[in-house]
């Protein structure tokens, strides 16, 4: 069974063909600058020269007829026909309130990821289109949504719903979200495959640490509590997002400044997080580590911060399950930033837990048990895989 | 030696005198309506009836005149002249980030009380008003400022600095500063003293659960963190305000009903909280209970949402010390309300916190070790007095 996974955006979509009998990436690959003058196609396969097309995508559509050419091109393609795609899976920001659940698409589907454009403002729309553009391209194939948000509905009450009058939950559907939710939905369960742990009760952290940064709790594979919020600018500071942050002060800058609140919210997501604690260096942590190594003190604080916050988050889940067997440290920085996850863990002796430091030095990149034998708990490197993920969910529903 | 306490408000004007040998309270009381029709005077001496002055207050000097006139009055007064009061200590709402400490009044500290009528602009005008009464009506007399922030100056960078661009805490000082400070410096230092903890390394996490509410954590005594931020707002979910929420929830209201950063922040304050959560039943704690017994669902949510919320502050002070030695529940709801305190302790069960329920049931507003012997945390009901924490300071910065 092959599974074509997309992930539409405004102006790009993202594509993955993956075997699911070997759980291998056949091809991958982007399209860049869709309705903009200068569209270009970038399609890998493993073992093989890049194979870029510079050729006009005026609209989605013709972005998978391009990709659907390039996966069967003779020379750089892993198909022969569209036939051997079996469905193809669709990454989805928005499902609203209304699924927990990847989903086969149909009409209802569409309707409700339209319904949620206003929670999804930069992506709900692009990912719709991008479904569109399948149906159009492959009629009669099957699609299926895997949203973001799906991993977050598990939550209980006490955990998604603001303290803010309750007719804000009913009229505008406004409550705690998350997202990475695809992201932290299989790291979790690999997490309890790869330590061993009970698949029914296992109490698992997941601390999603990219230019984009979630921490999730889990029981069992189900998320009890997760970071982020209505919006993707809760909880963690990221790249360029201030996450946690007194609401007030939203009013504090409108005011001295006479600023409307969309231009604070830009700022708070876009010249926030370890770019604007360090004056400026970058949204890399690479970058503002580099800084703070060459003395300059306000990027060692935003690294401090940041560190600082994953553990109280981790802290403040350990608190939400009453205990936690795993911690798990996944995407960009969590799987190649050892001095990082060494800085987080530093807070959590109380909790029992022992970091290997030799083998956490020497983890990257790849599953690894990077806590000593007699730490109380498991802490773990898991490489996230969305698009695996979005893959076996919709070869679930398809097959 | 006797110290008179002043609270004062924009309209009102809250009085003890304390004696500081015996720190027993010789008579207290409030003035309200100032500057409006209908002032009145409420002025308590233990065991005698209250004593009420009806008659008009057009400013605060007129109000601390007639508390004179109360205290040296034949009949319910506690003093025979003003000479018996040796100094006069005010609650301050806010110091900025010029005061750490308690400091006594003059024009330095005048003018950094009115620089920060922006960070304070309902106390702080107020406060120094209150100040500049008490100048006037008794002149030469000492006046101790008693900052609601100084507690929290203690905090490390990485716990107060906001992850937005670093320029707005040098153009405008935002940063978390916390309030209740005198709370929490008065339980976190009665916590260590009750529980025989070692006054240099013991960490204390305080949990001050009134109609306002908030959580400290402190090493020795002196503040690591807390949850509110730049303005009385952030952190716990309380009688009327949200706490903690993403940001973009403000944005979204605005958009989506028209209205101003303004207008929703006044929401966030006045209409939100367990009042917002529960359908509009009440700011009052006990109201939202019976409300939730008698089988309103969104009314416990509120409560289940409220008391999961402190524990997971309590849970990511523990990862931020990296431990607790004690933690201790204040203010009304905090020292009176045994299910809530139980109810968040059933959180704790990770940290080895064993509550001994006969106990905590028995134990309402006075001193109490509520854990059980074989607790490794001790658990604690430490009734608050900002009052005597303020006569303290003031008499060991005047005599």
């Amino acid at each position: 069974m092959k599974i074509l996974v997309i992930n539409a955006g405004s102006s790009s979509l993202k594509y993955q063909l993956i075997d699911m009998e070997t759980e291998t990436v056949l091809a991958k690959g982007q399209c860049e600058r869709i309705g903009i003058e200068g569209s270009k196609l970038t399609h890998k396969v493993p073992g093989k020269e890049d194979y870029i097309r510079q050729t006009p995508m005026p609209e989605h559509k013709v972005a998978v007829d391009l990709v659907l050419e390039a996966l069967m091109d003779e020379e750089h393609g892993v198909v022969k026909s569209a036939d051997e795609i079996d469905a193809v899976g669709h990454r989805v920001l928005h499902g609203g309130m209304v699924y927990s659940d990847s989903i086969v698409v149909n009409d209802d589907v569409k309707r409700v990821i339209r319904e949620c454009f206003d929670l999804g403002p930069l992506h709900n729309p692009a990912n719709l289109t991008g479904i569109e553009a399948c149906e159009a391209a492959m009629p009669g194939k099957p699609n299926v949504a895997v949203f973001d948000t799906a991993f977050g509905m598990a939550m209980p009450e006490k955990a998604y719903t603001y303290a803010i009058p309750h007719e804000y939950l009913e009229k505008y559907s406004i409550r705690k979200y998350g997202f990475h939710g695809t992201s932290h939905n299989f790291v979790s369960k690999e997490t309890i495959r790869f330590a061993g742990l009970d698949s029914e009760t296992a109490k698992v952290i997941v601390c999603h640490l990219g230019n984009g940064a979630s921490v999730s709790a889990s029981i069992g594979g189900k998320c009890v509590d997760t970071s982020m919020g209505l919006t993707p600018l809760e909880g963690l500071i990221m790249g360029s997002r201030c996450g946690d942050i007194d609401p007030a002060v939203a009013q504090y800058i409108c005011n001295k400044e006479g600023k409307d609140i969309n231009e604070v919210l830009t700022l708070f997501n876009k010249k926030s997080g370890i770019l604007g604690m360090s004056g400026g260096v970058s949204t890399d942590f690479r970058d503002v580590k580099k800084a703070a190594d060459a003395g300059n003190h306000l990027a060692e604080v935003a690294l401090d911060a940041f560190a600082y916050r994953v553990a109280k988050y981790i802290g403040s889940y350990a608190a939400a399950m009453n205990g936690v067997d795993a911690i798990a440290f996944t995407a960009g920085v969590g799987e190649n930033d050892a001095p990082m996850r060494s800085e987080i863990m530093s807070y959590m002796g109380f909790l029992g837990v022992k970091l290997d430091e030799e083998v956490n030095k020497a983890s990257r990149g790849k599953e690894a048990l990077i806590s000593a034998p007699d730490s109380t708990v498991k802490v773990l490197v898991i490489p996230t895989n969305e698009e695996l993920m979005i893959a076996r969910d919709t070869a679930a529903l398809t097959k």
